[in-house]
């Protein structure tokens, strides 16, 4: 680790001393970045600019040019697995992702298979080496993967859904062929996280847009289970030091308890939750990241400035805090508002760290 | 109350005795239902329907006359309100709702007015007086209307939202304007619904759809104190029996304990939390409304008994529990599924009230 000039992000998930609270956004790549939006036209296409690797550098730094963020995080997309597991993936402009073979049947789950890190999904890993380069220790690095929930919503539904009809009906009918489906996402999924590790991912983070859809008891049976094998299964070390590991499921807050059982480093709080409840609920057993509502960053910079006063304030003082948005970015944001936010971070935060 | 056949729903939402635990579904008159279809088509178009207290009377009967249900809820939209106010509502088909006129600025408030339900909405109270006198006593009926917040996300944003941008950059930048316009349509919902209740609706529930897209404190400020304020200003005795009121928040299981202090007689509640969770939280102060996740009736019926006694367990013994879904019922369901789930809530019910 001789050669981090920014580790604030690392200690924090670890619950170590730092002398601010580290900052970074979901989604801080993307769609409201002019320079973003330059390279996906030169990419052609949102899956052209995720696999290859040198497109996939180029937005990954791109806010990090612009921004004092404490943290990169790896661009890429949750369904790449699913893609390399040739389920014909597509992303219509406007439309969101497509699946075109939806896993509906046993049958189908049986033509499934964990695809090889190596091989198919090299882009990404090759992705990972080359930022972890041009990074240069610049800050660290995050790698990320869906959930096995989250990514099966997609692989049963054929696409974004609203109620989850088919995955349910799947869940309700025959929970082993949801099952049988979802252990092998989970593995594709370790392999993945653990190849973007050895690539130089220096964390990981685990994204479960959908657990919150269901009810606490199938949660926990569906998606928490997923999740903590996936823990298990990690490198946790690496370059000498620990690699963290955050799980982050959107309207998850009534679990937040049970997340932190699973042997995480730190949960992800969407910002229907105060985080000095999150932290009651989960009593210092692991780092809190988040909490600011994504629609702060349409108000003023003032209001900004207040309202990352209220979600510093909130998490009080010590350490274990890692500010983020309590979802990704939305696309329309002004670009100008983000400076704002990380100002305020910067400007408010030492205070809790004395 | 001498004409009452089943008054059951008004027992269980003043927490008073009943043989077995009553049941209705939000959406119970809707698009699963081929007679509803079948009505639509003959009135044209979905807003005529509402707007023809024939036709709303027909489909708001249609679901009593196919299944054992405790209770009608009157067939109309949450948004006649804003209708009223002359912000030009179309429904598209497979569109949703667009509000032609959206409230973006202060001046846009300036122009909006609390109409009168005897004039504007006359259509709705003479659909409750029309169904009340069709019903003859079978079944309670319910009056609703959206909540101020929910109602004010489609007056903002012009339509449905994903981010609400419009509506929490109002919230942010420019609260005393969005108060304004909340404290109007929450006059304008205040009398309404007391319309509603002179007409004949025997119980009244309010609708906030939205309100869980909120961080805590904006909740309680945006959206739960105005629900407040109408649960103060609606008439609570008429025909010698109390008008029960239910308040329901999607999303909003973190935040039952504060509903339960506005004063109303009942929450719903969605799938996301136990109903065993629900109670200890609300501490008997208020009765329970829900909550078997929709997607369940997808499932075959064995499924559905199990799961319908799993929500029947988890409220467990005592009074104050009236089965419901925990949203809407999708538009896909298959209606033989319905008849599934009532005959478990009637056949696994009676233990819990011995």
């Amino acid at each position: 680790m001789t050669d981090m000039k920014n580790d604030l992000l690392l200690r924090a998930l670890l619950r170590q001393p730092t002398e601010r609270t580290p900052v970074w956004m979901m989604r801080q790549a993307g769609r409201y970045l002019p320079e973003y939006r330059a390279t996906r036209a030169k990419a052609g296409s949102f899956l052209a600019m995720c696999m290859n690797p040198e497109y996939a550098c180029e937005v990954t730094i791109q806010p990090l040019d612009r921004y004092p963020l404490d943290a990169a995080i790896l661009f890429s997309d949750i369904l790449t697995i699913p893609h390399a597991m040739d389920l014909d993936l597509t992303f219509e402009a406007g439309e969101g992702p497509r699946i075109g073979k939806p896993v509906r049947s046993a049958a189908d789950v049986d033509r499934l298979f964990v695809p090889d890190p190596a091989r198919e999904l090299k882009y990404v890993v090759d992705a990972v080496a080359l930022i972890r380069r041009e990074l240069a220790g610049r800050v660290p690095l995050i790698g990320f993967a869906g959930s096995p929930w989250t990514v099966g919503t997609y692989m049963v539904e054929g696409g974004g859904s609203k109620n989850f009809a088919h995955i349910k009906g799947m869940m309700y009918d025959a929970p082993d062929t949801l099952h049988r489906m979802l252990d092998i996402v989970t593995r594709a999924t370790t392999a993945y996280l653990n190849a973007q590790i050895e690539a130089g991912a220096q964390a990981v983070m685990v994204f479960d847009t959908w657990g919150g859809a269901l009810s606490p008891r199938r949660y926990l049976e569906f998606s928490l289970d997923y999740m903590a094998r996936i823990v298990d299964g990690l490198i946790r070390e690496r370059e000498g030091r620990r690699v963290p590991v955050i799980l982050f499921t959107k309207g998850g807050g009534e679990w937040l308890d049970h997340m932190a059982e699973t042997g995480c480093d730190a949960l992800g709080v969407d910002w229907t939750m105060d985080l000095a409840d999150a932290r009651t609920l989960t009593g210092g057993r692991v780092a809190l990241q988040g909490n600011l509502d994504p629609c702060v960053l349409y108000a003023s910079p003032e209001v900004i400035r207040d309202e990352v006063g209220r979600v510093l304030a909130s998490f009080g003082h010590g350490h274990g805090h890692v500010f983020n948005l309590g979802h990704g970015i939305h696309p329309d944001i002004d670009p100008g508002r983000v400076s704002a936010m990380l100002a305020a971070v910067h400007e408010l935060s030492p205070q809790y760290h004395r």
